[in-house]
């Protein structure tokens, strides 16, 4: 199952240095979902060749431009592009409004239903869930409303041990009882068996934080625990951590310590300053307190791994 | 003094092919002005390495979003760049309402005086001057009202016939009245001297008419009569001419025949169908008709050169 994380833009506040303003793609199980909407997203799709046609879901973090406003020009193409199938944004309140005054100015009624869904950023719940996946809302720290998400793997059922389930010649039938965590009889010998015996624990649910923009916030601890890759604003090196606080920005030692105290397997770090054009200082702060830590560069495309051996002992 | 034209988008509704929506950079007696303002508009600056703060006048023609979608990115990052002189933005109602709610949203008071000037798409009439030059609008046929700008050079003074004037030993006192088109008394014999006699014809008043987005519009005639150069809507080349009805568009034709019926001399074509990846076929559609014609290709620069010979014989 795929899942992978495109950077179409990291920089903050204003496009500099050939860098865009934030927009990601997160693709699951080959389904692609938009997380921020910086101006110039859908030039990012045709230069990466993302068939952005296939979103059906962007998650708008919070409603400062650098964040949304690529959102009405992609909205406007799909409807020149004659879209049919359903668009649905989750954003914090506010940007409903902002799309509809300016279809309402270029007198458009979209082709396609739009469907906005106000995210509550003072909460940690579940925005949405498919078959494949949910996207859970991450509380920041800024200066204005905003949230993270937390992309993680629906819970996956126990895997059966198959070795043992041949030799013991089960009957295909008992493997989804076995899979939901069921204790089984044995057809053959009346034996009860408990479902320990013959399964191992599920694969572990692999999971991606995105948490911009926000200043050093420890609550988001508990909420990232264990995921597989943060993300993490980033917009200082420590020599401005004044600005950083003074702005509800993060630095490289936010990010970083945030990373460590979570216990996640990598750290991304973006939302870059305009000032830095040489990022690599920034990512050698980062490195000297957690050393899985990338630069998200534009164009790169990060893969989110199952942890190995830990999760597959039983 | 400067009068030169550069293309930093020419594509239509949807960027394709590399191009970008509409956006060009009039500079005038060295000061720029930009005309319309699609996604992606800021980033082009820095790629063509255009000193945007120096823009303080915005010209939107209507309100496509492919004609002012970068518009809040370019007002936002002039705020967060520190920017203090004020900007004026000429465009028809509605736009100051879009800008408002987007900066609202982000909790952003503009740190620079941001005005609004609502242009009248129905009228032809000057909405901006100052020494060097006017800008005047152009109503034009599109779906939403829409207006094209007219820019031209102040009218110019009457030109001393210096060889006579120093032949004469007319004192320097004379010149201005002289240059206003006054008769003058010559102080050394009392004679009255005729202005036609000592002064040339004024230096033609050179002119740029931008023309996006239109139908076929005859009575833009009469208003463009003569300009140097004509930037016309060419969205379709002539086999797409029932769609060009349809949407109130200009073909190759379209453009070519207001070029020539308006007696300019040279034509821009811009503002191209995604559908076309290669432009030639539209040029030389365009070319049959009106052979001073060129495409408006992104990063080209056109110099608005004085009119040879005619105007200055006086």
């Amino acid at each position: 199952m795929t899942f992978q994380i495109t950077i179409l833009g990291s920089n903050s506040a204003v496009p500099a240095h050939g860098r865009n303003p934030s927009a990601q793609v997160v693709e699951i199980s080959k389904k692609p979902y938009l997380i921020d909407c910086g101006e110039g997203t859908q030039m990012r799709f045709s230069q990466y060749g993302i068939k952005s046609s296939r979103i059906e879901q962007i998650f708008i973090s919070h409603l400062h431009g650098d964040h949304y406003f690529g959102l009405i020009g992609l909205i406007s193409s799909y409807h020149l592009l004659r879209r049919n199938k359903p668009l649905d944004i989750f954003s914090p309140t506010g940007l409903e409004e902002i799309i509809r005054v300016q279809l309402e100015a270029g007198q458009t009624e979209l082709c396609y239903p739009l469907h906005f869904h106000i995210v509550d950023t003072e909460r940690h719940q579940m925005i949405f869930e498919n078959r494949q996946m949910e996207v859970w809302s991450l509380p920041l720290n800024h200066r204005i409303p905003c949230s993270g998400f937390l992309f993680r793997e629906k819970k996956k059922e126990r895997r059966i041990n198959k070795e043992l389930f041949e030799a013991m010649q089960l009957p295909h039938h008992l493997a989804p009882r076995l899979k939901a965590g069921e204790d089984v009889q044995d057809p053959n010998t009346g034996e009860f068996l408990s479902n320990k015996k013959l399964t191992l624990p599920p694969n572990h649910e692999r999971s991606y934080a995105y948490c911009s923009d926000t200043a050093y916030y420890e609550p988001l601890i508990d909420l990232i625990k264990d995921a597989d890759i943060l993300y993490h604003d980033c917009t200082f090196d420590k020599a401005g951590t004044d600005r950083a606080v003074q702005t509800y920005h993060g630095t490289t030692e936010h990010a970083a310590t945030i990373a460590q105290k979570a216990g996640v397997r990598r750290l991304l770090i973006g939302h870059f300053s305009a000032k830095y054009e040489d990022l690599s200082p920034l990512l050698e702060e980062a490195r000297e307190i957690f050393p899985e830590t990338e630069l998200a560069l534009e164009g790169e495309i990060f893969q989110v791994e199952a942890a190995p051996v830990l999760f597959n002992k039983g």
